[in-house]
């Protein structure tokens, strides 16, 4: 597997675009985003488990129903949560007018937003500004570059990648860019990733493939425990590379592996990107009673705000980690637990707990390697042979700061 | 019921007392504690959940499990937790010298610490002390002052009651201290609560009227979600009123409120001096389809770090209220929801959400109210007669501080 630039227009037939149509009223930034395919899709999705589900949610899991999708279009500044039948109503119209444009069917567009809660989604912009952003679809930077601008909220850094494997001989790519820097900030909401391949894959493997990929990423990331009215995780296939992808096939367990890569860098990306955040951290469990077991206990201690804050500070406080899992709800043995904190350099590891008691470390040392801006926690739970890794960032003024003056 | 003085040593037959043995190295602060009762008390208590229990925990759990208590000793500065077969022992050990003194068993005594964790509890400090101890015990505002001095680590303030009722045409009293700040710090740990009282209860309705009673108030308390190692609530009935409360009995009702009301006072006074909080949270559901889960709802918007960070800036954000229901697990009516902002005084009420969409406020008078120390978020969950109030804090800069610059 080779990173390669391109994002989402990265695998053959994809274009993007991204333009400003006004719904972020106090700044220049752009707002209006559309991936297009040149064919209809293959496509898959997974969407928030939140019981309040947006319009454009319930809208594209509609659309989705028949597995197939040609264009995915996307606004910033305005979530069109909690906004009721007006808002599905808008939600649709975003879809009417897309296909309009490319004549396709809206039932073979995704519709996503992301920004305030609450507040009508002002959908005459997005009506007076459809044929600029249809017109604005490129296969290069320009086009996949705006579009991710266009779908940022409080982000601080673009999120985007793409990988070119080969499939029976055959260049096969994937292409991801996601918004988020919190798991949900309701007045700035959402994480949204949208994923292209070229692989020609079936609906069901491709759905098959994309719940194992965000099994082991995007739900193995947390910033502060919420969970957005809006998550949206979409891929559209569009087979154009020739090579296919069958069920239980070698080539399956290839793209899959590379898909979960993808998820996972935007994921890590994501993280270190983390509202407020100064640091990225990766806890993996190992030794736990099996996989379920390992991913509930490093969850714990990521999402612990007296861990996050302790890592903010530098501060090698072990206790907290014991203590996290020890509430994880998950089966381990605390008395045969140990914990090494790495900075991802050449010696630089230090093991602060053993058999579930202190050991002598040195401060300085430890202080050190905490200072870093990716640190790793790895436990050992003394019990098995599960293990899972899960990514989140530390707690800091900042994050209390955006979340606290937003509004003010 | 009336409010009286006196704390733990209001109900007839305890004493109390606190000095300093040096367990805080670095202050001249109190640092062990002692309630005492002059006869053998029926007794029960309520652990931690945590997986990881401390040392005090598992050794008063196995003396509780007689139901007869004479005595509970209780050290600030050093949890006693994580610190393996040394720091059993050493709970054991505080158990018998304080029955050596009054010549009692140390079965019949209760311990508990909180503090650091990993670090071994210097009980040669305890045992040079222990004298010193038992004869600072006194009846009166010198002994049970000193007793919550002792027990004190981050808490800003003190947090004792005491009450009186009438049963059978004798006054009953109800007495109870309580230390912590957040749910659970684990470098300066711990919720822990002491009460007494003088009914004549057996151990087991002891025990009934305790669950029910920490069910309403400690366990609808969240300050940052995570649970403690050591935390412990231990309730002593020295049977000295002549006032008998048999199970079954209007006796037993009366007896159970105001031990609720107790321990909500007490819950309340942790949650306004919650670590770093400049707010009181108090977050009541109604409409739910039962009590667990109006609970449910309750907690998961107490517990969100972004409806925190919200009240921290008084930002009028009901939008993230409805977001945290939406994962809390419980069923609910989106669709139905209302939300009113309130500070308690005359007209200090505003509605921002009504059948789950915003209405028209005032934001200047929404500023006015979350601006207040005390707030309470009703919410009407639109589904059926379930209710039930859950107590919090703001998240701020100072909560970050005081967790991230600990030991630095």
């Amino acid at each position: 597997m080779k990173i390669i630039s391109g994002g989402v227009c990265a695998p053959k037939g994809f274009l993007a675009g991204g333009i400003r149509c006004g719904i972020k009223a106090s700044s220049a930034k752009l707002d209006l985003a559309l991936i297009y395919s040149k064919t209809l899709c293959n496509a898959a999705a997974v969407f928030t488990t939140n019981r309040v589900k947006a319009a454009p949610v319930i809208v594209s899991r509609e659309h989705l129903s028949q597995g197939r999708l040609h264009a995915v279009i996307a606004n910033s500044g305005n979530a069109n949560a909690c906004t009721g039948e007006t808002g599905l109503n808008a939600a649709r119209k975003m879809a009417e007018l897309t296909a309009a444009e490319f004549g396709i069917k809206a039932g073979q567009v995704a519709v996503a937003s992301t920004g305030v809660i609450g507040v009508p989604l002002p959908i005459e912009l997005i009506e007076k500004n459809i044929k600029n952003l249809a017109s604005s679809i490129r296969d290069d930077e320009t086009g996949h570059g705006a579009a991710l601008e266009a779908i940022m909220t409080t982000d601080t850094r673009k999120k985007e990648i793409s990988v070119e494997i080969e499939i029976g001989g055959r260049p096969v790519r994937i292409g991801g860019m996601t918004k988020g820097s919190g798991m949900m900030h309701p007045n700035m909401a959402t994480m949204l990733c949208f994923l292209t391949t070229d692989a020609a894959i079936s609906g069901d493997l491709l759905k098959k493939s994309l719940y194992h990929a965000v099994g082991r990423s995007f739900n193995r990331l947390t910033i502060d425990g919420d969970t957005s009215t809006n998550d949206t995780v979409i891929i559209m296939a569009s087979g154009e590379s020739g090579a296919a992808v069958p069920d239980g096939s070698a080539e399956y367990g290839l793209f899959t592996e590379a898909l979960e890569s993808v998820c996972i860098s935007l994921a890590k990306g994501m993280a270190a990107d983390g509202e407020g955040a100064s640091k990225l951290l990766s806890v993996t469990v190992t030794g736990a009673s099996d996989e379920t077991a390992a991913e509930m206990l490093a969850k714990s201690v990521a999402s612990s705000s007296l861990v996050k804050a302790a890592f903010f500070g530098a501060d090698a406080n072990w206790g907290r980690i014991l203590c996290a899992m020890g509430y994880a709800g998950a089966d381990f043995n605390p008395e045969e637990t140990s914990v090494v904190f790495s900075d991802g350099s050449p010696g630089g590891e230090i093991k602060v707990c053993e058999k579930g008691e202190s050991v002598a470390f040195s401060e300085e040392k430890a202080k050190e390697i905490l200072s870093g801006k990716e640190i790793t926690i790895l436990i050992n739970a003394g019990k098995g042979k599960g293990d899972a890794t899960v990514w989140g960032c530390d707690l800091t003024y900042d994050y209390v700061k955006i979340n606290g003056d937003y509004r003010t």
